[in-house]
């Protein structure tokens, strides 16, 4: 079948029932054509093969499920399938395939009330721009205009931006299906890019040059975002109703910013991030970790921490490199070790992929604000 | 300088200070490439020449300012520049050039209070689907929870899609402009999808299908749409309160949606868009336009149709093609001559592209509700 992500009309990228993905594209000109993708699609790039009408196309082996980034490398280029939608990621427009998982409904759109995903533009004094913030009220927000909510800030990938939790992972639609299931405390959802560069200050190279100015973006979501968000919203302001939680890139970014605000953070998420202890003061490679002086001594009072940070959350996929995976999974064991209270998620079968995000937004939201 | 319509870090496309263009793309193994695009960007396509790195460009003449899609031809198959943002139009998600016009500030995000760009899904009982629309609610609206607002609804181009008024046509600034400067009144904008199936009947081909089945969408808007925002919304419902207006397919559908439906509608505008008289029974060339009969007699007493609606506004570029502008600058004088009372504007210099629907809005909105 014609997949969820194609455009419409679009009769490829066909799925079969054993997950196996036809690609096609016509282009009788081209001398060689190939599909290639994210983890979830198996080892390619697949040469593909012409057919009579100039046709071009391939199945590829049995996919992961979840959604998948893709693309043609025609002529040595690597181009979108204009058959499919586009998705911000890789610092580009990319198409995606989303290949269903049998069972899982978790992520789909469901005859449930559903909440508004809304785009809010703020001036930001830090970074002297204009930034688009994507911005979830849960359902029933309008009709309720007494009631007031808590909030998570939910942050995207390296190379990606504000739009991924909303488009490539479906954050609404779980956060639907789990508040109507009583298994989700209604909430806002805030998803910013996480990017920022200081007013004044030259433009660091490519939208993944934030690590050499890491603490700008910090400074936006302590300084601009949440201010902006408390004042524009029906929030409970403290730190017992913020979270923050983010995947990959916005994972390592939810550790520092979060362990050094714990004023402003009771509710900590990262999904597949890397643990960076000594971020502040890095200059080459990461320092082992050690609970006493990891992120400024943050976890050098268990005691005082469990106390104090109702929830650290930390997630992989069982499918992602396995020096990744011990690296996240020791931090936890370290951790606990020590006496800090942790929560570990592993996502069977997937990879460094939405899907394991996706997954993890499903176990991580019901866990806040209780 | 780089177009503000490129990804993030992109140089190239560059505009000129005359408008110029320079294309570029990395393509060693390519034997042919050309960039084409929409009308404003002046014949095409233009062929690329390859330098000896591998890159590929051209630099072609001035464009006129405004949106531009387009598209380079890689081995002769129409691909995206991955140096920009995509944008769905022509039925596919598509790369775009904004090219800036000196002195128009109208749709440029200023310094002013920001409305909300909203994403609503609904289940519709026409359509058997869960469509989205997108929703841009005025500045100030959470922070009035006792204010009422009229409703405009605003529909897209053939081959466009719910989006393209916020992000081609930068709708949301416009009107965030117009009602910080007092010239529009507050308003909840609504953009849907212009493309509806009944439940249970085959889809039509493509995306622009619509035609053979143009009644769907006409009950989608009156049966599940309009219903709809007016149950999630702090509307005023009635008809002297609710506007609809779209651009070429989007203005045909609004001229046969808001002739038969006057009971719902006081406001009406047409922005490039055909006028078939008697979409409603044709079966091919439409017929000449008579004033009498056109739209089931809807203009038959001009006198009645003046009192009922308060607006009837019909607009073109002056670059659009001969014949179109002929079209519908002479249904505006033959309404005249017939006594109905329509506003009509021109575009100067701007050809079926969204400047000129941009500059279209900026005129049109400042009308309503008055």
């Amino acid at each position: 079948m014609a997949a969820a992500s194609n455009v419409p009309g679009a009769q490829t990228p066909s799925i079969h029932s054993d997950r196996r993905i036809t690609f096609s594209l016509k282009a009788p000109d081209a001398t060689t054509l190939q599909v290639a993708g994210g983890d979830g699609l198996g080892m390619g790039p697949f040469p593909m093969t012409k057919g009579t009408d100039g046709t071009w196309s391939v199945t590829t082996p049995p996919s992961v499920p979840g959604f998948h980034y893709y693309w043609f490398v025609l002529n040595g280029v690597e181009v979108n399938d204009p058959a499919s939608e586009t998705y911000f990621g890789y610092g580009k427009e990319t198409s995606g395939i989303e290949v269903p998982e049998t069972g899982a409904d978790f992520y789909a759109i469901q005859n449930v009330p559903h909440g508004e995903v809304r785009t809010k533009w703020y001036l930001s004094k830090i970074s002297g721009e204009w930034r688009r913030a994507i911005v979830y009220t849960p359902p029933g927000y309008d009709d309720h205009s007494a009631a007031h909510y808590p909030v998570l800030i939910l942050q995207h990938g390296s190379g990606e931006d504000e739009t991924g939790w909303t488009h490539q992972g479906r954050a609404q639609f779980i956060l639907d299906n789990l508040i109507a299931a009583g298994k989700a405390r209604p909430m806002i959802v805030v998803m910013d890019r996480g990017y920022a560069q200081r007013a004044g200050t030259p433009p660091m190279p490519g939208p993944t040059g934030w690590l050499q100015n890491h603490t700008s973006f910090e400074d936006v979501v302590v300084h601009d975002l949440i201010p902006m968000i408390d004042a524009s919203y029906r929030t409970i302001p403290d730190r017992e109703h913020r979270a923050m939680a983010g995947l990959s890139m916005g994972g390592m970014q939810t550790l520092f910013i979060t362990l050094e605000h714990l004023d402003l953070f009771a509710y900590i998420g990262s999904f597949s991030g890397s643990i960076i202890p000594n971020i502040r003061t890095a200059n080459g490679t990461p320092q082992p970790f050690d609970p006493n002086t990891a992120y400024g001594g943050a976890f050098s009072d268990p005691a005082q921490f469990n106390k104090r940070v109702k929830l650290l959350w930390l997630g992989v996929g069982t499918a992602e490199e396995d020096d990744f995976r011990a690296h996240i999974g020791g931090t936890v064991k370290t951790l606990r070790k020590a006496g800090v209270r942790v929560e570990y998620f592993e996502s069977s079968g997937t990879a460094h992929e939405w899907q394991t995000w996706r997954r993890g937004l499903n176990d991580f939201a019901p866990r806040l604000f209780r």
